[in-house]
């Protein structure tokens, strides 16, 4: 992969509903996805639950496990998308499920030692009718570290409405523009710093 | 249910290893069962990932979801035990989807307007190879206070090995006394706990 | 102390704001204490930021602490408040000095082995005007747990405003009413463990 | 300043212990200066518990304040080391302070609407003799995201020992490897990310 390929992106996209259902998380996924392209940089999301991911630490769990494919895409991409709803001011079990099957990258490395995932850049969404985005996005930025992510400065986007009234982002007239304008930084800052790594890779420790 | 009834527990084991296999997780659910029963309470564990529990906050998913028969259970037990291993500093995606579904308590009511999980009482137990254990515990706490259980004085119990060590809670020669004496004080509260809650229920408010 | 000896509470209110100036978090803790009050439990609230309370982890720091003080009127109070507000989704540093205070309790031990503070009762209130109080309310849990502290069914109340848009508890029109109802609910069920804990302490383990 | 002058780091150490005692938190930031001085950067720690630092999110909270100056010094080095030590599963009241006079920061522009952090990369540490770095890692990453620092593919290390056993740190006949090499790490990819952002800062959004 030569500096002058485009960079590409993929969106995890951790909603518990089932496609095609609209989903406020996938609602925010789109609009980083639609920066992105803006900016470049195109790719895909994959809405999980409509897959098989199945619980584990290992990369491949075995026959009907659907999540080497989509880690294959992940090893594609330079930039990794990780979006998740809000429940009891936890992010989704899919979610989780993605850190617990990221843990397998702790000990896939390159020929220099370097996890692959090394020199791919992370960001995050979060969207709640209930709090929770900053806690979420605390947990994701450290798995996401921990398994060899860089996240860009101010790489995270959240939505939640006023405590205990249940409003939801895909219900609002329109996208607050304090939302418009962090996807407008995070996903500048996305693009800016996977371009340097891309051309400037980690060196061997 | 009157209150000479002898009081009952579910464990919840969040292990990622389905049954047969060994798991750090189980171990520990047996000690914390073995010493509600040596005061006087007993009943069984289920290890969820045997089980096709849907991701989802409604009480029942549809054809085919199992929480709902784990859902009677807990409903007829008056302590839950919640077990989790730590991956990746977090609870594990089996154990994140107990709280998902918990959700839906929040809007099943008994006919005082109280949640129908009020008065019983929660246990949590983390193990790991590595940290983690205090957030999961507050984050445990959260979800099952949120859900209406009430959870007694240090109703908790862990282990970990040193940081970064790979040492399994189920390959130490033998449990640490702290991990003995902390069963020993949490069971003990957690009876007495349900005890009283099931001789004098909290009131409507 | 006897069992009609009527029940006491102390709020510690966390504000970053010294006296007198208004504070959200003091409102939501007078309007705690005053649920209580309703109730038939009396108490004062303490702003911290007023008093010298000095980092670190003994019961008392020394010359000038004024931690001791508070601790007292905490040993003599069955309900314990823990008001915090939200900033950068984290609870305030002088709430965080809270929970490092009680840490001490970990080994105040009464004449069986129980911590001094078992048979007490914890209620925990966060507004912000950014997101944050489940995360919040989990650590003050595990927190206040852990020292031994009982917490009782949903007994945590919190506000937050709709993401990024700056609005202060103090400032709305009237207390939402989910937060005066989740007030009602968490001060019934304080006051009803309370007294069930005063008539009936935990046991010896 | 140009591409050719050298690299700078602050240490922030927010261990609860005064000088010139010993601590666990001021031993492993040395050992991560050490590494970043090999490659190349030089700077200071500063002990804040021995400085009167404010409660408060202004960037000088009045007369006495002592966050100023350690401000400007944040403000003229290119990586950031925060460091903590786990108390009650949390980070101390001294680190928890620190995020909040961050807060100030995202107010504090340059000519061109960027926070004036953005481009400085932050690295974190965390030792215990409890249990909570993964959490406290956590928090921290997503605080110092916040604020507009870049955080390096794992820029974290962390030590604990194991559960309830209660050993320091600074106790240990030597720094493990996992912890040597994991230094290794965090600090060639930091001044690697530093460097990279020195030569081409974020554009504006």
């Amino acid at each position: 992969m030569t500096a002058s390929t485009p960079l590409t992106a993929l969106a995890l996209t951790c909603t518990l509903t089932p496609s095609p259902a609209e989903s406020s998380t996938q609602l925010m996924v789109d609009q980083v996805l639609a920066a992105l392209n803006e900016r470049g940089v195109t790719g895909p999301s994959v809405r999980l639950v409509d897959l098989d991911i199945r619980p584990g630490v290992d990369k491949d769990m075995g026959e009907g496990d659907e999540w080497p494919a989509v880690r294959e895409q992940m090893l594609a991409a330079d930039i990794l998308v990780v979006a998740t709803p809000t429940w009891v001011g936890q992010m989704s079990s899919v979610a989780n499920r993605v850190l617990e099957r990221l843990d397998a990258e702790l000990s896939e490395m390159d020929g220099e030692g370097r996890p692959l995932v090394f020199g791919k850049v992370a960001l995050t969404t979060v969207v709640g009718n209930e709090d929770g985005a900053h806690k979420i996005t605390a947990d994701l930025f450290q798995g996401l570290g921990d398994a060899g992510f860089t996240v860009p400065a101010q790489g995270a986007v959240y939505w939640n409405g006023e405590a205990m009234t249940g409003t939801d982002f895909k219900d609002l007239d329109q996208t607050p523009e304090a939302v418009r304008s962090t996807i407008a930084t995070m996903t500048t800052n996305a693009v800016h710093l996977a371009s340097l790594l891309r051309g400037s890779p980690y060196p061997p420790a």
